[in-house]
């Protein structure tokens, strides 16, 4: 984990240990059978650590119930379980919402509340610039507009009630403008998208080599193919799009002119868990000279993503301990699409962590505990 | 070029079209014969380039008289034309150096000379520590110690006559605690060493991000293939030696761990100025995931490292005009060892380069030209 | 080229230089420009060639007429020149065809004329099935039937008037029931289709390896990038389809299973004539160990390409001169989608044409010329 | 395995599950522990197979005595039990080996043994025609000439009492003249060396692709890295010597000229029984214009070996059974260097298999089993 590094570690965070998970899901299998799978298909995780959780994973899946596929596109509609996408309007779906993480949350007598999506990627909405404000989206809730998002309504729900909330998919989540107000005005923490796990990663590391060197890339071509549910919803060119858009903006801003530039995403069974991108990247150099860097990244997504998730949910929640509301630029590095943050170059975003870490540990008196 | 990005192009460095070369070789063969060969075997420069440049490089052969070949190596030497090798006494050599700086100052009526090592890569030296003050490293001149290489010799002619030295190879160059002293004695810039244009690039890139992410380099295995002198050179064990400790250092420092890190270079003469490397980058994450990273770099040797020789005598001059002696702190991207800078992370030593330009570009004046 | 290697070089084929090229092409550029782009781009043919071809490109341009798009699909038609789209009933573009296969042998007092389609790819017919004797296909063409693609007007105007045919794309050419009639009733070779020139001839060796260890191909991934006008017209989804069924089938029929098996091919402007595959395998081993192997081939399309057309064009007209019409089995390894054959097998179809030339040593009479 | 395909499947093999494995070890460690290494180390085999064999792995544990490592090299000496390499002459050693076979087979009262070597590689051995006849061979035993290895101690103790030897390591084995006598006379089937199972297998389907092409390869590197046992042993330069030896020669023999051809074997822990090879092949078309294909192969060595030895103790045995003595051309696909065959081209080979397999297929009277 991120977290397990200095300055980071030494930050007074919530234990991992400390931590209690649930949820919705939209789907009937058990999140036992679900890792049982992956352990069968990619090895991730290997069958001892499989053993050593399936207790708690057990438990974990009796703290989970029906969530809403609402506008997921059609194929997670088609894995979803009929409830999921069927039943009452926007508003009783969030008010379901609500209620649920007050359950949790009181059941299991939490300190804090965090909600994070890691559900499949939706496709984009249309016209997001009707939510602009607070007002239209509890009107457009009211109202039942069909083109809300799960995401937005998870989002919604969880600020409306002051729980810090994280977007790790490139679905709208809280990036709507009526959200942001709403997370202003109620001083909580959010940010999002799009987990940077895997190629993308790559490209916000290598891209600012060749800026810096001024090396004009004249395409980069990547394709990605991944066997896991995740990749299955890609296959549809629907929920494709909002993916794409996600992993291609960064080079364009890091290299501060256009390209040729492509992403192809393919879903490819027989891999599981396992996520293979081949980038493919020509570049020119002086006196015109036509040069070419290759790579190849291969990563068990879940494997990648999990460390990530716990990362954040540490951090947004240090950072509402703290009462720093709205979005949150510390976090910039987790993700494809830092909402708020124009930088992508990777360096750069790790070193706003470790500013804010140092700002937070010089801060603290010393010999105190936080 | 570097310098023709922002905030650098904006700085008052020595026009690229300002600049005379000139210089010493070891082989009879001309630089025009070079280049020829150099088109033929990888089209780097293209024929239109060449026919371009003909005129210039004949003007440049014009200028470039036999240099020394002493403690470079037995295929260095074997290359070496007969005088290269066997004449005179260190101190007749280091004489002759002197001299033939100030014949090329004087009849291309520079106004500054910018001494630049682009020779083949030396073995490294043993017991440089004799070499650790000034006194010391005068006196083995005198004493012919037969220890000293050429490159260390170029390099005192150069400092103690006041002229700006650069080090673009493996070799000691002005490496040794006695020319840092007289560099720092008479207030004259110098850097070094190892130009950073390729694999050792990419890793300066990459191992950034798996600290920060902290994914666990399991071993990083580079295997290096190329066509050119250079390659040839690095046949010979002795001479692979000093390349290959300068392009293994970094991940050490950047990752602050050690880990199984290999570096082969083989001479493949079909490849001509091309170099490819294969990164291997095998890596542990969550749960003692093990996950891989490759990657192929595949560029033209000359087409990368040219640019940066100009960027670096311009910056060095640039540096002198202001009176900065010493280390250069601020060159440190460009260099595989630079010389005095403990940081190896890419971004990091590029924000050193746009600090430094920012601060003289503040520094200077408003309206008028430095 | 192949028919420089034996035992194909001891047939008497038709010496390359007794060749004279001419034929339609249905843009407006000259070849001498398409040359120049292609080096400008890519450096195939290199400065040297080109000049040293220059007049010889001349001499063909002035041998090329404007041809026909018909059925080629909007890409093609938008590259074209008016009047290769839109003039014409089938009967009349039949009739002009071949009144300009005769003028061109005429004029050029050839001994034989061998026609070769070497145009961008058609997307597949639908119903071929209504063309599957020569009386179908001939009414066809007096009815001005929409279906019928240029390709295979040019094979029936080949066919028709005993002229060799050769079809180097994936489009349909002769393969139609009846143009297959039409050959065997005039006994005129041909031979197709879509020349084997990179990916698809690595696929063709590799895949027997996997079949003959019994390592099962879970899925095999194959991304092509390009840069020429082939890349072009394969950006739309229509020709695509064309080329993507014909490098795909091979897997199947040599590994004798079905298996996942995808084929990506994107335009890459900044690549100009050059070609790069990545190849994908995932395969599974002894107790089910799952490995992987994958490769990259970068190629000039055009240097890949324009040999083993002349190889075609010299053994097409020797089986013609051997009076051996029909398909042409010895001819499989050129092809991705070889007519009448089912062997995909490199090696097996290698050996049909040693075996093949090595049948026609022996049959001539030792101590003569043929 | 190989012979679970079509038509070996169809031959009177012995069954698998009648295979009684023993043998000899110079190391202390049982099998059991080297699995259950293996399986941490890269997950094969995964955990449930262990578990399934772990009874069978302690049984055959009981039959693993100690073995020789004369002439095997400084680092398996290392590696080695005291015993292993001190103890006894020559002709104290074969008796002793032929003694463990007999009690083997009798204990275990098996139709047939078979000896196969799968020990490290050993040094090549110099010198290798002063054992050309069984006369000078036996010599060399009783005068406990020290250059003859254990591999050919075992392969004479096992030709001289007439069990086939399959020799499935680059060592020298039974490729003696003496031994090939010894074979010749005793009619006993023997073959070797070095199972071809990774890198070079696709060197030996892919070569004959550019050879049938007229491709001229002008460089073809191979870069192996891996860490298990046999990697710990390569890092030896004198145990490399005589992999390397084996793993080049046949693309000389393929393409059948010479070219630049070089393979590294470097040691990397990391990857447990994993091997990757990274493999660049420059190569040359029409007009000379150059091109480039790199692979990599990623597999499990023990995975990929084990079948193959499974087969040829299957398909020697049924060569034993037949009375057909001395080297075996039909199993010449399973190795990089195959004695008595200069055929490399795998599609060759295959049909070699295949050819056999019919033959005797054909010859067996229909509807009795042999």
């Amino acid at each position: 984990m991120v977290t397990a590094r200095e300055p980071m570690a030494s930050l007074d965070l919530p234990a991992v240990d400390d931590l209690v998970f649930g949820g919705h899901d939209i789907r009937d299998q058990s999140i036992e059978e679900t890792v049982e799978q992956a352990n069968e298909a990619g090895g991730v995780p290997n069958s001892k650590t499989l053993d050593a959780v399936r207790e708690d994973l057990r438990e974990i899946d009796e703290r989970v119930t029906m969530g809403t596929a609402r506008k997921c596109g059609q194929v997670v509609e088609e894995l979803s379980d009929d409830k999921a996408t069927n039943e009452g309007t926007l508003a009783e779906i969030v008010s379901q919402i609500r209620s649920d993480y007050e359950t949790f949350a009181a059941e299991q007598d939490v300190d804090k509340l965090v909600v994070v999506n890691v559900a499949s990627t939706e496709p984009p909405i249309k016209g997001d610039e009707k939510f602009d404000t607070l007002d239209e989206l509890e009107t457009a809730i009211e109202e039942d507009d069909s083109d809300l998002p799960a995401s937005s309504l998870y989002a919604y729900a969880a600020l409306v009630d002051e729980h810090p909330y994280v977007n790790f998919t490139p679905s709208t989540g809280s990036a709507l403008g009526g959200l942001r107000e709403l997370a202003a005005e109620k001083n909580v923490p959010h940010m999002g998208r799009d987990g940077k796990t895997g190629e993308t990663l790559v490209k916000s590391a290598l891209a600012p080599m060749f800026a810096g060197r001024n090396l004009q890339v004249l395409s980069w071509e990547g394709h990605n193919i991944l066997g896991n549910t995740d990749g299955l919803v890609l296959e549809d060119d629907a929920n494709k799009e909002g993916k794409i858009e996600s992993k291609g903006n960064l080079l364009e801003q890091i290299l501060g002119y256009d390209h040729h530039n492509a992403v192809r995403i393919d879903y490819t069974p027989s891999l599981g868990d396992w996520k293979t991108a081949w980038d493919h990247i020509h570049f020119q150099g002086f006196l015109e000279t036509k040069m070419k860097m290759q790579f190849t990244w291969e990563g068990s997504d879940s494997a990648l993503a999990a460390p990530l998730v716990l990362d954040l949910i540490r951090l947004i929640a240090y950072a509402d301990e703290h009462g720093e509301g709205g979005e949150q630029p510390q976090l910039a590095s987790f993700f494809k699409s830092p909402q708020g943050v124009d930088e992508h170059d990777l360096s750069v975003q790790f070193q706003k962590l470790y500013d804010y870490s140092e700002r937070h540990l010089n801060d603290a008196p010393s010999g105190t505990v936080e």
